[in-house]
């Protein structure tokens, strides 16, 4: 097992930002460096926690509060516990990196994955900004609800304008100066 | 961090029959030994994952499948995730135990905590048997609604004629004769 300790790694940013891609290519860093990671995506949470909740701002609430608490528990327990869900709140958000920051058992690293409105749109790869726009899905973020984008997020990944592996580097760079994961 | 591997320990039984004192029991063996533990009781699960769902089989099963859900990520992390709901159906205890099984990373141990419902009517510490009995409680395990008992428990504990210590030592001594912890 590499040395490392648990955090929470969180994504936020809307549809199409590259949260789960970034995620998804961490997690495969990790894996080859031998540590515990799991990554918490949204669709895996609804099916196996939230099945039933809707998209309502406390059904969402609700949502990403389970996820918060599924990577709090794994975190405490030196797991790199990854969150890629929207999670558009950032009332919710910090409210996890205060339970998080008070038990003092693991860090809370945001990262949030920025790419303009424009650009999501233009490129659009499941065709859900298309439907958003319109009106075919109600409560869709960034459309017709609302995202509130992190006010000191640790790292930003801009990934309309660098490469998946620049915003890898910048996050595992992170990761290392604070000390969590071994330098590379 | 001592030795050990992950695994789910499942304590299924009837209200009062000592899941969670026997739980609780083992949650400080193992931290004595610097072990990594995190005990899912129901309520704390009813209260961070579940909030919303009642009592009726289908949301029953719906929590039960939650705390399995966490169980095994924790327990693929090398973490001995104790669990200590009432779980009163078997099929979804198994369906939880195949899981695991089947992914192979941890291994599922159930401790039946059996008394009979005599005795745990008789000493009723929480009153909630008279109260169920007198039909103020609507599906109470054991008195208005099912408890099916596991048919291969790993361990059984018998918590009406054998003490504390005395069960716990017997389920410690399974899981160091499985390797799962290391010999006391």
């Amino acid at each position: 097992m590499g040395a490392h300790k648990g955090c929470i790694l969180w994504f936020t940013g809307l549809s199409g930002a590259g949260k789960s891609t970034l995620a998804e290519y961490l997690v495969t860093e990790f894996k080859k460096r031998d540590y515990k990671v799991e990554l918490l995506d949204g669709d895996e949470i609804r099916t196996n926690l939230s099945k039933g909740l809707g998209f309502s701002k406390e059904d969402r609430d609700t949502n990403i509060r389970r996820i918060g608490w599924v990577a709090r528990v794994l975190a405490r327990n030196n797991v790199i516990a990854i969150t890629a869900a929207i999670s558009p709140y950032r009332e919710i958000r910090n409210e996890i990196r205060t339970e998080t920051e008070a038990e003092g058992r693991a860090a809370f690293v945001e990262v949030y994955a920025y790419a303009p409105l424009d650009a999501l749109v233009e490129r659009d790869v499941k065709g859900l900004y298309k439907k958003a726009l319109a009106g075919e899905i109600k409560n869709f973020t960034g459309v017709s609800d609302p995202y509130e984008a992190p006010e000191n997020a640790e790292v930003t990944a801009y990934t309309s304008t660098e490469t998946i592996e620049e915003s890898a580097a910048r996050i595992l760079q992170y990761l290392a100066d604070q000390g969590i994961i071994a330098a590379a």
